[in-house]
C-alpha cells in the first residue's frame, strides 16, 4: 500500500540509545502510537496496572519507523441496543489506542434507546433512554426486566477528551430519519401523526421514522449544538439507513414541502433532509459521515463520507465521487459468530472469522487507482442486540479487532500463518490487560451459549447469512 | 471516638498556601487520604477522567487535619456466586478509596465457583471456575446460560499492587471447611467418599463440606501459599462460616484422626482444622480472619481477627478475647434492598436503608471499654448471588457505602441531617466518576425489579428478614 502512506496522519519513530529515548511524531496520534510500540517491546506483563518490578524494565536499542496505511481505523460500538455505562467506554478507547485504532464511533440513538442528555429537549433521555422489557433467544420472549441509562452531556465530553488524549476522535452517531423509536417515543409530534410508539423493545426490526421537514431539522440542530458543544467532534453520523418512507407521500405536511421544492419521489426529500442536517453541520466546521444509503438517495455533500455495509459495489460505486469508509457486514460486522462451533454463543449470523478478517482488503486492488485512493479506511462494528454485557462485547471484539487493526495499519495481511504467529504472542498482552476475548481454539466454557436464551439456532442460520449478505450486496 | 484515635494509622495533614502544598502523613495510607481531601476541595468534574479546564482549578489556603476512628474500614466483595472481571475489581478499589475504605476482602471461594488459578492443583480453576446454569428468580428456574471465570495469579498480584498503591490491603478469603462444593467439585477426593458434588447451580444453601484432616489442611496449605505470593497479603480470611459437620463422626478417617488428638465432638475437629491452618499462616507472618462460627468452635488463635455477621451478641463476646470487625448482617449486608419501594430489584430480604447504616455504632457505648477497644472497625459485604453484573454492584454499594465510610472514619454520625446534606453534594462526585447509585427518592426506571426474574415478592418478605435477623442474634 506504499501508493497510500505519504499522507496518512499518524506515523512515528522511536529511536532507543543507551539512556535515552526519542520519540519523533506530527501529533498526538503518532506520540500515542510510538507508546504503544514501546510497551509493545516490554513483557506482556507491563499492559498490567500493578506496579513494574524492582529495577525496572529495559528495552532494546534501535529504531522504529513506522506509519500506517490507512488514516480511519475505526469502531463501531451501538449502545443504543444495550446501553454500555460510561466506564466500558472509557475502558474500551483504551483496548482501541493499544491496537493503534484512531476513531471510535458511538451509535447514540436508535429504535431501543436513545442514549444522551438533552437539556433543550429533556425528553429525549427521560424518555427515550430506558425500555421496560427486552426480547431475547430464539423464541423472542420479553423479558420483563428495564434496561437502558443514558450518558450526560459531561460525560460525553469527558469520553471524548479522553479519546482525544488517545489519539482518537469519537464520531457521535445520531441515526436519522429511520431508526427513530425511541425518538418518537419522546417527542411524537416529529414522526407520523396519530401514531403511538414505544422505545422497541425487540431486537427486530419495525422500527418508526420521523418526518423530514424544516422543523424537525430546527429540532435534530439543537441536539446536534448540544453534542458538538460537549464533544468538539470533528465528525458526526447522521445514519440515514433502513428508513420506512412509505407514509411520507400521504402526509399533508411533507406532501407541501416537496413540492415546494419540485420533488416527485419520496427518496429525494431523504436526500434533502440529510443534505440540510450536513449543511448545519458544514456551517460548523463538521464533516458529515453517513451509511450507504444515504448516498443513494442524494443525502451526501461533497466532503460527505460514505460507510458502505451493504458490500463492495456500493463502496466502489460511492468511491467514485465521495471519501468512503469500508464497513462491509461480511466481515466487518464483529457482531456475527467467529465459528460454526455449535457452542459459540447466539448471535446475528455468521460465521465470520479471524481469517475471514485477515483476508479484507480495504481498497481492493481491482478497483481503478482514484477509486482506491478515497478509501480512507476500515472500521469493525458491533451491532449490540444480542450483546447485553461488556463480558460479551470483548468476546466479540477480540481477537478479530487484531486482525483488523492489522490490515488498516499495514494495509493487508499477506501472510496469514506470520500474522498467527504473531497474535499468540499478542494474547499474552491481552490477558495482562484482562481482555476476556475469543480463544483461537473456541470459547471458554463459560462463554459459551450453552441451553438457554443464548443457545445457538443452528439450521440453515449460516446458509440464511450468507443469502443475506448476498442480497444486500445487490442493492442499487 | 477520641478514645481510639491515637493508635489508628491513615491520618494526614495537608497545609495549602500560596503557590505550595504539604502533604503530611505516615505512609501511603495517609498520603491517599490526603490527596482524596484535595479533590474533594475541587469541583465535582475533578473526579472525572477527562482534561483539566483551561488554567486548572484552584484550592482555598487552610490545613485540614485529620485522622480516622477505626483502622479497619472494609468493604468484602462476593466473587463467588456471581464472577466480576479484574477490571471491576480495579474500578471498586478506586471507589473505595474514594471513601478512604482501607480493605477489600474478595470472597474467593465458595458452593457457586472457585475464583483464583491454582498452579499445583489446576482443577480448581479449569473445574471449578464454572456452573453450565444458574437458577434465579422467584421460581428458581434454571437459566441454562454458562457462568464463569477466575483470576490468574498474576491478576491476583495485580490487584493487590493496585490496592497498596491506594492505601487499600487484598483480604483474600477461602472459605473452608464449608461453602466447598466448587472445590469438591474439582477434587472430589477432599470431602465425603462417594458423595458426587457439582458446582452449583442454586443460589440456594445445600453446599458440601470437605474434610477437616491433615491431607486436606497440606493441600489448603499448598493453595494458600500461591495466593500469599501473589498478593503479599497481611491477612487472609479463612472462612469457617455455615459448615455441614454431620457426616464427619462417621466417617473412618476422620474418627480415627479425632481420637488421636482426643476429640469427641466434631466441633473440635472444627476449630483444630482451622487453627492447623492458622497456624501456617502464622509462621508466614499472615493474620488469620474467620467469621463468628470460627471463634465459637474454637477455630482462632490469639491474634485472629473475628468478623461477627450474626449480630451483636456474638460480636460482643468475641471482642472479650478477640480483635472484632463488625460485620453484622442488619445494617452491613447490602445485598439487601435499600428500601421498601416495590419498585426495588428483588435482592436478598430488607429493607437496609441508608439511614439504617447511618446509624451504626461499631463498638457501642454500652459494651464495656476493653471490648470496644477490641472492634478494629467494620465492613460493609455484597454477597451476589443476586448481583449478575457490576451496574447492579453499584447500586446497592452507593450510597450506603458512603454513610459506612462516614460512620467508619467519623466514629458514628450524630447529625442524620447534617450529613444527608453533605451526601447530596458528594452524589455529584459519583456522578462525575459514573457511579451508578441507587437516587435517594428510589430507583431509576431502568434500575427497577420490572416484572421478570428480578421483579420483586412482596409478601411477608420483610417480616421474614426481621425474624431471620432475629433468630441468628441468638446463635451461641
Amino acid at each position: 500500500m506504499s501508493d497510500r502512506d505519504d499522507h496518512v496522519p499518524g506515523g512515528y519513530e522511536v529511536e532507543i540509545s543507551e539512556g535515552r529515548l526519542d520519540v519523533r511524531a506530527g501529533g498526538v496520534e503518532g506520540v500515542v502510537n510510538a507508546l504503544t510500540t514501546l510497551r509493545q517491546l516490554l513483557p506482556a506483563n507491563a499492559w498490567r496496572r500493578g506496579a513494574a518490578p524492582e529495577g525496572g524494565w529495559s528495552v532494546p536499542c534501535g529504531i522504529v519507523a513506522d506509519r500506517p496505511a490507512y488514516a480511519w481505523r475505526g469502531a463501531m460500538l451501538d449502545v443504543a441496543r444495550h446501553f454500555f455505562p460510561k466506564r466500558t467506554v472509557l475502558r474500551y478507547i483504551d483496548l482501541l489506542a493499544a491496537h493503534r485504532f484512531n476513531r471510535l464511533h458511538l451509535h447514540l440513538a436508535d429504535d431501543q434507546g436513545w442514549r444522551v442528555e438533552s437539556r433543550r429537549h429533556p425528553r429525549l433521555h427521560r424518555v427515550g433512554s430506558w425500555r421496560p422489557s427486552t426480547r431475547l433467544g430464539p423464541d423472542g420472549v420479553a423479558d420483563g426486566t428495564p434496561h437502558g441509562g443514558h450518558y450526560t452531556l459531561d460525560d460525553l465530553a469527558e469520553m471524548a477528551a479522553y479519546a482525544r488524549s488517545r489519539g482518537i476522535e469519537i464520531v457521535p452517531e445520531i441515526d436519522v430519519p429511520g431508526h427513530t423509536s425511541a425518538l418518537r417515543a419522546a417527542y411524537p409530534e416529529l414522526g407520523e401523526p396519530g401514531r403511538d410508539q414505544a422505545v422497541l423493545d425487540t431486537v427486530w426490526a419495525g422500527g418508526s421514522s420521523i418526518s423530514p421537514t424544516r422543523p424537525v431539522v430546527a429540532f435534530l440542530q439543537e441536539v446536534l449544538e448540544e453534542i458538538l458543544d460537549a464533544t468538539r467532534a470533528p465528525y458526526v453520523h447522521l445514519g440515514g439507513d433502513e428508513c420506512d418512507m412509505s407514509w411520507w407521500a400521504s402526509d399533508p405536511v411533507i406532501a407541501a414541502e416537496m413540492a415546494e421544492h419540485g420533488y416527485t419521489d419520496v427518496k429525494q426529500m431523504h436526500g434533502h433532509f440529510l443534505r440540510s442536517l450536513g449543511g448545519f453541520l458544514a456551517g460548523l466546521g463538521v464533516r458529515m459521515v453517513v451509511w450507504d444509503e444515504a448516498f443513494v438517495t442524494g443525502g451526501v455533500l461533497d466532503d460527505t463520507i460514505v460507510m458502505a455495509w451493504r458490500g463492495h459495489r456500493v463502496a466502489e460505486r460511492a468511491a467514485a465521487s465521495h471519501d468512503v469508509v469500508r464497513t462491509p457486514l461480511f466481515p466487518t460486522y464483529f457482531n456475527f459468530d467467529q465459528s460454526g462451533l455449535p457452542q459459540e454463543r447466539r448471535s446475528e449470523g455468521g460465521p465470520i472469522t479471524l481469517g475471514d478478517v485477515a483476508a479484507f482488503s480495504p481498497a481492493p486492488g481491482e478497483w481503478p487507482a482514484e477509486r482506491r485512493a478515497r478509501v480512507l479506511g476500515g472500521q469493525f462494528q458491533i451491532w449490540t442486540e444480542w450483546v447485553p454485557a461488556e463480558r460479551h462485547l470483548d468476546y466479540l471484539a477480540f481477537p478479530r479487532a487484531c486482525a483488523l487493526a492489522e490490515v488498516l495499519w499495514s494495509g493487508e495481511i499477506l501472510d496469514l500463518p506470520e500474522f498467527e504467529a504473531r497474535l499468540a504472542g499478542h494474547l499474552e498482552r491481552l490477558d495482562a490487560l484482562g481482555v476476556e476475548y475469543r480463544p483461537l481454539d473456541g470459547p471458554h466454557p463459560w462463554q459459551a451459549g450453552g441451553t438457554g436464551v443464548w443457545r445457538r439456532a443452528q439450521s440453515g442460520r449460516i446458509e440464511e447469512t450468507r443469502k443475506w449478505v448476498e442480497s444486500i450486496s445487490h442493492e442499487p
